[in-house]
């Protein structure tokens, strides 16, 4: 029986921030899956600020998503049928479906998820990438220590979030760095920042720079970057001799905005000579045999509520695109989901 | 009895390239060395791209030079009173008396020299600090590893030279990026770089871009960073995957001159991103404990010939500044020295 699904596909690529014109919500049928084949229906769909460079067709470490067709992204589902001995009927699955009710998949990148150890949608966020990311950075990376300083930027963001806390487990001094007080607050309250700075109450990056300066009055030892901008500006001249920046976003830059007003780069290049910084790059996907090491530590904390974390939740795929656009403006609280479908 | 010292001071500090009123030539009388000193006469000064930074008032690594002190430079001299029971009359040593003919130490950070294994002046040089830098840079913060393409900017400078010829002899692909056709022509033939590109012949950091490309068929995994400005910018964008950025210098940017054609902040940050880059920046102080590895390596091969070094040669102490000017300007031809006395 040919299963309808709902997509949302790259209409046209965005120059600068994406606009509602470069989307478009459309129905196709699909075909039973074949041998080795199974068909899902999409429950939570993740929205991550790596798929805005997914819409440049400018050469990157991943492949453009092509002009009509439907965007990536990471998806929680439950299978509905199977020809596929790996996975059954009922198996909670997170996968690769992109934003689609209905996908077929051949269970390449997918992997069964248990809710019993923490909610569904955890496994997109906290326990997900995101989760991976930010156990990634610090602790490879950066190569943090305890007894040091960190600056986290995005600090309730999805990766920011758990960076923080576990920067925090592991003794550091941890300054956060968000947009607005809301967000400020939640970072001290109740993820344990030890101070969490607005970056949008600061006119310039000097002023973000000199209550850095007041924050950390050891100097900063580790930057886990998200954001670039007045952030990274003001974060790198209080780094310390031999600080280490991992870099792994810079989402006021993703859409071109900003760039303009930008810190030349002699300016970075001089900070990491003079200071002897260690700035490095990283993409998750080159650390997924991590996985089981990151789980081992980060879920029992998870279940037992010693990391917490926060979601913003859109819903119906329809309205994706909208809080992907609010997302890249900092409009989200935590991780941005979307619910798709009804749990099973 | 008293000694006439002629020295050169920093009389005013430079806004942009270093101007001849930024210098003064005076005398001073030193008075006889006391208990625990030493009295030395100068014989080589070294001049080097560090030495503009220490004329900005700016924080840095090191402390600036005051307005109305010495220029601060390492210098081969020989003992001509001693007081000190490390050091006797005679003894050729190495130390930081700065731009002066004659100097009062107490022995630290000086240390004897042996004329026999090589030229005195190779010990400001290949077998000095520049040396060092090539050699730290490329084996302990780039990791440099056989097979692997190098790129190595300011290719027939003081460091350079020395980091280019021990790629080679370490088995990798080595592109050397220099000023002019002669520098190029020597980083070839004499120094033994695959290629050599002029940086001064290629119109934007495009063609030059264009030119690594071709150069580099495989892509450049190590980068020895001298001079910021369009050989980074072109040879960044030809970076592999988890490539190494040594930066150890950016003396295209020293002055202040190109900072406002130089490509932006999320170039940079950009492309150590995706390409998943390491960029450590490292200054040859914090490594002075590398010197005897260092030497047990490299001063055989300049004993026999095997590692070949250029010198640039100013005569007298009172045309230092015009050399050092015209070094700022790629207008010496490796190692910049100058001849303050004569030979023992």
């Amino acid at each position: 029986m040919p299963t309808t699904a709902h997509s949302i596909v790259l209409a046209s690529r965005p120059k600068g921030p994406p606009k509602p014109e470069n989307f478009r919500y459309e129905s196709s049928t699909l075909a039973d899956p074949a041998d080795g084949q199974f068909l899902v229906r999409t429950i939570w769909l993740s929205l991550d600020p790596y798929m805005r460079g997914r819409m440049d067709d400018a050469k990157s470490y991943a492949k453009p998503v092509a002009v009509d067709g439907i965007m990536e992204g990471g998806c929680i589902a439950e299978v509905m049928a199977s020809n596929h001995k790996g996975f059954a009927v009922g198996d909670l699955v997170m996968g690769y479906f992109g934003w689609t009710t209905y996908a077929v998949s051949d269970g390449k990148q997918v992997h069964k998820i248990d809710p019993n150890i923490a909610p569904m949608s955890a496994y997109l966020g906290v326990l997900g990438m995101p989760g991976l990311t930010a156990w990634t950075g610090l602790n490879v990376i950066a190569n943090a220590q305890p007894g040091e300083t960190a600056v986290i930027s995005a600090a309730t963001g999805a990766v920011g979030s758990l960076a923080g806390q576990l920067a925090k487990q592991k003794g550091m001094r941890v300054i956060g760095v968000a947009g607005g007080a809301a967000k400020c607050n939640f970072a001290v309250e109740e993820l344990g920042y030890d101070v969490c700075l607005d970056h949008r109450a600061a006119p310039d990056s000097k002023t973000l720079a000199d209550q850095i300066a007041q924050a950390a009055p050891d100097g900063v030892d580790v930057y886990f970057e998200n954001v670039g901008g007045k952030t990274l500006e003001a974060t790198i001249v209080n780094m310390n001799t031999n600080g280490r920046i991992a870099v792994c976003g810079m989402i006021a830059w993703y859409s071109g905005l900003g760039v303009e007003n930008a810190a030349p780069a002699p300016f970075i290049w001089r900070n990491i000579l003079t200071r002897r910084l260690t700035a490095q790059g990283f993409i998750i996907f080159d650390h997924l045999d991590r996985i089981p090491a990151f789980l081992a530590e980060v879920a029992p904390m998870v279940a037992n509520g010693t990391i917490k974390y926060r979601e913003t939740i859109a819903d119906g795929l329809e309205n994706a695109p909208t809080a992907f656009m609010a997302m890249l403006q900092g409009g989200n609280f935590g991780k941005q989901l979307v619910r798709v479908g009804d749990d099973p």
